[in-house]
Parts: structure tokens; sequence; C-alpha cells
């Protein structure tokens, strides 16, 4: 992709030039009027791509003159990640909470520097990777607070693979690496991360290790803590390498308590990943199932054969429908395996066996196929979800240009709570839609299953008051309603997504008050003036 | 096995009936004598079993009376763990270290009040559950220091299995309850947690978290953390309970915090664990290499290869010889696949194949069993180093007894390290034996390997002096040589033995500065009296 087609969008998902254009988006709103009767889609203007930014009210330090910035577009594109309330102010224009300065350090000399100024200062400093936060986790305004300035601080120097060691398996990589970048270099070696988050294109690996990113595997060890082989948090107090081992019983694990920090403890500038070699075989199968139940039934199976397969995502019926994999009414599972190693018949043989046990019809696959035939297995059902899973953003920012709230939200739970969970989640969230947007839909699919229980992840489209700030209330109206029903049915108030400051309150409520006592006593320890990403996880 | 055949010896490893006798230990001595020629070993009377325990300077306190007790013998039982010094100052009776009391509480509300009154008392409290330390993790003394008192608190009423949830594959369980009594109530709903350390029968579950303990797989998710659900810790601050969830984004994971505290922030009371099936099909085959690093390479495709067989232990010649496996001076790789769902023919093949690949000759199978024919797999070289695994902490007790030197360390490196470290780590040790014992053994295996590197774990014998001071200070030099050794050429200085004080020199090494801050910040705040198992991982 060229140089062009990546730049960032002022105010929507991804590259600017991706976004659909007013034909597409015209095409679009036909399609949700077939989708959603009592919505009316009107294709809006975009916003115009020159940013209106507020002065600085503070001067770049004279330590951080050689990397830091107060140009318009860059304090713009600092300012908030990509939840929907970011799309929403960005979508009107509005740039008030913009950070006073954006450093761009090169080196871990220089990230000390801007921590070291932003405690002078009695700034907040606001870590920012990608920028790609669905929860609210670089919020410059928010992070400010009342304090006289936020400062963002831009990995995006801290990028490259550094260091490759095959043997091992292990590649040395810089905190603002971007998912192509990094795979682009791991390429280079024969060898991939295999960790591919809906973000992948503008994320950056010290976001995923910040937020606990959930990985490219269905199932098995697939969370970016578990590909961690160590790292390095730059933090006010100092540097915190963890040591270097393939597995240790010396105490707590150090990283552990790192990962999912979210900027709140300090800078996560580099890491050993593990790393594999590219798949070479691929199988995979597609199943329909008449009832989700059944369906549910046969992801369990599945998750607690022991077979690990890469993938195994099962979508509800309008879950299919709206990615277009299915129209009829049934539930999907989408099954793979891929190795480096070795064919995977065996693998994918004993999966089917399992679904049509829970009464499922194979209507894709199964299929196998080695490097040299790849492109076979990258159609089906499966590969229309594939495409339709990374053009989602840009979905939900065009959709909100027409006037159509869309969303996501996730969770996990044991499978023995899923049934009434789900249940309980989803008419709460249709109830809330009803009432707030005049009617909606809601989906359901599972992107990881574990032995213990499902991440459920839910999507919701309805339609959306014209006025901003009746279709913000709209929106947290309904996000509200989801986290208050999830977590009181039992889930985690996210799987993958984060905290933030959006699931805060349920996330406050989720953590046992002493590991908040534990968490904030580190904190004081690691960032004494609390200058790190102000108010999330943790108050001072 | 009967209740008294379960009786724990005052001094030795485990049940006081299993000691082999005066004929087995006068068999041992000639065989160490073929093994040793510069030993000579005498075979020495044993400690009398009526253990001489200095008098409580302090009175059990009211609210404690009812479960707690001042008998000599529990008091005994209570003064150490099993770790060489400990299995030393055992045979010379020595017990003047033995706790002021015993309290085994009922329930949590009992366990809170012996935290309290240690508190209000200035006593050091050091939970104790198997007291199957093997690096002085439950030393009644040494966390006595200089307060006025030491309490042992036994979790063995804290024990049994609470609750199974077989559709998520769950159980909660007493941390109390050891291994044998755990896997007895698991197996009558037809499940188990598949976790045999080699303390297996004598250990407990609050232990094993509480050390990080290394798993029965091999290969994959296999440390205790991987099989935990959610914990219950009881700090001297209040109860920290985890959130119940398969996989969370939400913040750094509190469990991760708990695990390896090591008693040093609280008492963990229950658990819900991840369990599985019975596994239903086995398959398995041993492969001999002429050279040590030809079965390292294998095993390292092994480890990479995704296959995660459940075994996959290489053992060098002389652990081949010691373990009577193989006397030829070749290397072995005991490979080793279980499932509940599936068969494993294609499974062992490719790991066979990979074997073979790397030089390996097949000795015994490659052979599959399901359930009804289980006997015939636990024959052979597997089932050979079986039996010596459980019996060798006996031995290694046995050894002791008629002047013989033998103990292991263990540690984890990357595959790219480890040609080096193992020849620097043998190096250290053999020339520690050939100092201070004139003589003597290393031996090494394999126990777990990842994929970023393996879990080497090493045995030493050698001859020892009669007198005590003289035989304690050998063990120190030759441990202390060994934990130089791995920790200079970057072995994490325990990869399952926990930290406890023996290893708390290279441990404070290893482990990041500014995390140790860290947990110093979380003791105080969950333990802000400082009496919890004093001196184990942190200072205060």
């Amino acid at each position: 992709m060229s140089h062009d087609m990546r730049e960032r969008s002022l105010w929507a998902w991804g590259a600017k030039g991706k976004l659909p254009d007013a034909g597409a988006r015209t095409g679009l709103a036909g399609m949700v009027k077939a989708l959603l009767p009592s919505a009316t889609p009107v294709v809006r203007d975009l916003p115009r791509d020159e940013p209106d930014v507020p002065a600085s009210t503070v001067a770049i330090p004279a330590e951080l003159a050689e990397f830091a910035t107060q140009a318009p577009r860059e304090r713009a594109l600092k300012t908030r990640g990509r939840a929907w309330p970011d799309l929403l102010a960005g979508f009107h224009g509005d740039f008030a909470d913009a950070p006073a300065l954006v450093a761009r350090p090169r080196d871990a000399h220089e990230v000390e520097r801007v921590l070291a100024a932003c405690d002078a200062a009695g700034w907040a400093c606001v870590p920012f990777g990608g920028g790609t936060s669905v929860v609210g986790g670089v919020d410059a305004g928010l992070a400010r607070g009342d304090r006289p300035a936020a400062v963002a601080l831009d990995l995006g120097a801290l990028a490259g693979v550094h260091e490759v060691d095959a043997t091992s398996r292990l590649a040395r990589i810089g905190g603002g690496t971007l998912g192509p970048a990094l795979e682009d270099a791991l390429g280079a070696h024969g060898l991939t991360l295999r960790h591919y988050p809906q973000s992948f294109e503008f994320s950056s690996l010290g976001g995923w290790l910040a937020t606990r990113a959930g990985g490219h595997y269905a199932t098995g060890p697939t969370r970016i803590d578990e590909l961690c082989h160590s790292l390095t948090i730059i933090a006010p107090r100092g540097v915190l390498e963890t040591h270097r081992h393939p597995g240790s019983g010396a105490g707590p694990e150090a990283s552990r308590l790192i990962l999912g920090s979210e900027g709140a403890l300090g800078v996560i500038t580099e890491a050993w990943m593990r790393v594999v070699p590219r798949p070479r075989w691929r199988a995979s199968a597609s199943v329909a199932f008449k009832d989700f139940e059944q369906g549910v039934a046969a992801a369990r199976a599945l998750a607690q054969s022991g077979l690990m397969p890469s993938n195994a995502r099962l979508l509800d019926a309008n879950e299919a429908k709206l990615h277009r994999v299915r129209f009829d009414g049934a539930s999907v599972l989408l099954i793979g395996f891929e190795s480096a190693d070795h064919p995977l018949g065996a693998w994918l043989a004993r999966a089917v066996e399992l679904a049509r046990d829970h009464g499922g019809e194979v209507v894709s696959g199964p299929s196998e196929s080695d490097s040299e035939t790849r492109k076979a297995t990258h159609g089906g059902e499966a590969g229309t979800w594939r495409q339709a899973f990374f053009d989602a953003p840009y979905l939900q920012s065009a959709l909100l240009s027409i006037g159509v709230l869309s969303d996501t939200f996730e969770t996990a739970c044991t499978w023995t709570q899923f049934p009434t969970f789900h249940a309980q989640v989803v008419a709460a969230v249709q109830r809330a839609l009803d009432e707030h947007c005049g009617g909606g839909i809601v989906s359901c699919r599972f992107t990881h299953v574990y032995p213990d229980g499902p991440a459920p992840y839910y999507t919701f489209v309805g339609p959306l008051a014209s006025e901003r700030s009746a279709a913000l209330a709209q929106w947290r109206a309904i996000k509200t309603a989801a986290s208050e029903a999830l977590h009181v049915a039992g889930g985690t108030i996210t799987h993958h997504h984060a905290v933030g400051r959006t699931h805060r309150p349920w996330y406050d409520r989720e953590r046992p008050p002493l590991f908040a006592d534990a968490l904030r006593a580190v904190k004081r320890e690691l960032d004494p003036c609390a200058s790190m990403n102000p108010g999330v996880l943790i108050d001072r």
C-alpha cells in the first residue's frame, strides 16, 4: 500500500483513502434501509480535512525541542482514539481537547526526557501507539483533567524489528511498530507473530501489550501476553526490563504486572516476542447449525477437545448476515487449522466429526492446502468473513456518517453461565435499542473459545439521531445497558478491548478492592507524580 | 494407601513407612560404590522418631485455642520443608527452630483470626501446605528472625473439592488439598487436574499456586498458573477473590500477582481450577541419541512443532543411568501424547519422524493404547522413568543417611543460550564437586520444553562428610556454584522450585529493581505488619 493510502483520517477509522466514498455510502444507506426499516439513513457531508485546533497554552520545553511539535494536524491526530464517541467528536470537527504538544522520542533517553518534563511541569503524559483504542484509552482531554497540559508521547519512532533469534524463535521489536511493518520485517526471515487484531493495520506492538490484546488463534495460548518473552517499560521512576526466560517460577511474573497497564505505569518501549515460521499447511471447514445452541455446544466441544484449532469462530444468524456469510437464519462455525510443521488432515477430520455430532452440517470444506495451493482456502465462508472482519471498522465510520449507530462490545464467561448470560445481555441491549433508537439489531459471535468458556463479541446497529449530543446520549445509553447487563450476569467487562475510561465503572466493580489498592501502590512506586495516562485503570 | 503408610517422617522425605529400610540402604551403598568410586557410604542409624522440641515461649491466644496446638510432634513436623539442609537438620534431630504453635483453621474466619493474632503480637506467620518446599520456603526459624515467635498456619483443614462444574470443566478446591485427595475427589467425576509435581503425594494445591509449580505436561500451557481459573487469598488486610473468567483483558491480571507470592502476601485458601476428563488415548515412544546435542535439537524441534506432546523429556546419558533407563551412554527422549478426545497416531507419527530426522533411533514404541489396554504403555523406558521419578525424593533422604550428597537444581534459558549455558553450569558444578566432595556426578534432563527454550533440570551426587557442619558446607558450596553459574549464564534461578530463602540472593539479582519496589509496595498494602512468611521473596 502506498504511503498516501495509509495516511490517517483525522476523524474516521484508519486510512483517509479507504473510507467508503459518497457512492459507496449511498449504497450502504440502501442496504441499511433493507436491514433496519426504522432507519432513515442520510448521506451527510464528511468533515473537512483541516483541523480546527486551539492554540497550545504551553510552549515546548527546550529539552524536547528536537523531537516535539505543536503542528495542528499532528495534535489533532493525537487527540483521541477510535471509540464511537471519538468518531462522533471527530465527525463534528471537535479538536478542542488536542494535546498541547506531541513528542516523538527516538530512543529511550528521549522517552525519559519526556516523562521528566511532564513530571516537572505537572502535565499528563499519554503514551500514543497506533491510537486505535476503542475504550477511551488515549484521550488527551480526559488525561489532562485539571492539569495545565497533556502531552502525547508518540511511539512511532521507536519502531522496527531490532534483532531476530531464529533458533529460539524470538524477535526484539520496538513498541511503536505497527502491524504491517512488524509482519513485513519478520517475513523477511520467514517468520510471523500471528497476531491480527481487527486494528492490525494501525495499532502497535506496545499498544497490544499495554492493552493485553486478543490473539489471532481462537483457542489455546493466543493473547499477546502469551507471545511475550520479555519486555521493557520506561516509567517516570526509571527503566524496568524483565528477565529473559522461556518460563520461570521465580516469584510473581514481573511482565504480568506490566501487561494490561494501559500506559498508567509507563511506556512499553520494546519487547522480545515469540514468533513462528509462516504456516505452510492449512485446513478448514465451515459448519452450519440450525440452532445457535447447537453451535455453542459444538464450539465448546471443539474448545475442550485439545485439538487447538487456530480458528473456531461461531457466528450467530445475525452475525452471519451482517458479515455476508449466510442469510438463512443458520449459525456458522468457522473451523481452521494451520501449521508450519505438518499436514492437518487428522486434526480437521476430528473437529468436523465433533461439529457433526452436535447437529452441524458441513457447508464448506473440509479442505486442506499447503503454501503452493493457498488461494483455494482463502475463498468460501472463511474468506468472506476475513475480509468483512478487517473492513468492519471502516464500515462503522461510514455508518456514522449516514446517521446509523453501530458498535461492538465483548466479554468472556463460563460455558455454564453462557445461555442465561447471553439471553440477559441480548435482551438488555435490544431493550435499550428499542427505547433509545426506536429499534435495532444485536448480533453475537465467539472470537475465542477456551475450555472454561467462550469470549462472546456483540455488535449492535440502530438508527442514530442527527444532533450530536442526542447521538452521544443514544450510544451512552446502549453501552451502559450492555456493560451493566454483562457485569451483573458475571462476565468480565472486557475480553480484549481493554478498560480505558469507558469501562472504568464496571472494571472498578469487577476488580477485587485489595487488588485495586495493590495497583495504586504500584503506581505510586513507578509513577510518583501520577503523570502517566491519568484516569486510566486507576486514579492516583 | 493406608493412613499409617502416609504418616510423615519427622525428618525425611514423605511417608515414614516408605523410606528404604536398613537392608535397602545397604544395597544402595553398594550401588553408590559402583557409581562413585571415591565414596565410602556408611549405613548410619536413622534419627529416633521422638522429636526433641524446645518449650514454646508464648502461649496459645484464647481466640485460636479451638484449633491450635503446641504438641511437640506437630511443631516438629512444621519446623521446615524438605530442602537438603532441612533433611540434614532433621537427620541430626534438630528442632530448635520449631514454631511456637501450629494453628489449623477450619474456615476463612479462623484464618483471619490467625493473621490478626500474628499482627497483634508481632509474630511471623508461615502458611504451611504440604511442607515440601525444597528452597527454604516454610522455615519457622528463619521466618521468626528476631520476632517473639513464629506460627505455622497449617492449611490441612481447608481441603477438599467443594464444587464441580463439569460443563465448564472447573472445580473449586481448598488450598490445603494434597495431590492424592484432590485426584481421588475429581476422579469420582471422571475428571483430573493433570498436575503431578514430584512432590505430588505430599504437596497441596495452595502450595502449588503459591510457588507457581511446574506442570505435568512437558509442553504447552502446563504451569499451575495456566490451570488456575480464579483464586482466593486471605491477607492480613482482608480477602482478595479474583474475578471468575476464562480470559480477560481488564487490566493486569490480579491472580498473576498472587501466583508465586510464596505466602509473603497472604494465604491462598481456595481456587477454581481448570480440570479435564481422564485421558482415554495414549501414544508414546522412546528415542535414543548417541549425542546429547542431537537429543537437544530433537527436543527443540518437538517443542516448536505445535504438536504439544504431554511428555517430551530428554535425559542425558548420566540421567538415563541414574534413573535406570539406559546404561550405554546414549541420551533418551521420552515422547508421549494423551487425549480424552481422540486417538493420537498422527501426532506421534510426526513426533517420531522429527526425532529420527535429528539422528534418533526409536528404542521403544511407537505404541498407542486406549483405556482398555492401558497397562501396556506403562512399561518400557517411560514406565521405568516414571517410577524412578516419584521414588527420587525418598532416595535422596536414604542417600543422606548413608553419607552421600544428592540434590537437584533447575532453570530455564533460551535454545540459543543452552549449549554454552549447559557447558558452563556442568563445569562449575563438577569443579565444586571435585573441590568439596573429592568427585561426583552431574546429570541433566529437560523437564519442560518451550518454543523459546528448555527447562534443564540437574542432579548432582557426591560423597558427603560425616560431620554435620562440614556436610552443610559442602552442600552450600555446590549449590552456590550452581546458582552463580546459571545466573551468570543467563538462566532463571528457578523454573519451578520457587525462590524461598535459598534462591533469594540470585532472585534479587534477576528481578528488575523497580519490580522489587513494586512488590514491596504491594506487600505494605496487603500485609502492613510484614507478618507473612518474612524473608521470602522480599524483606519488609
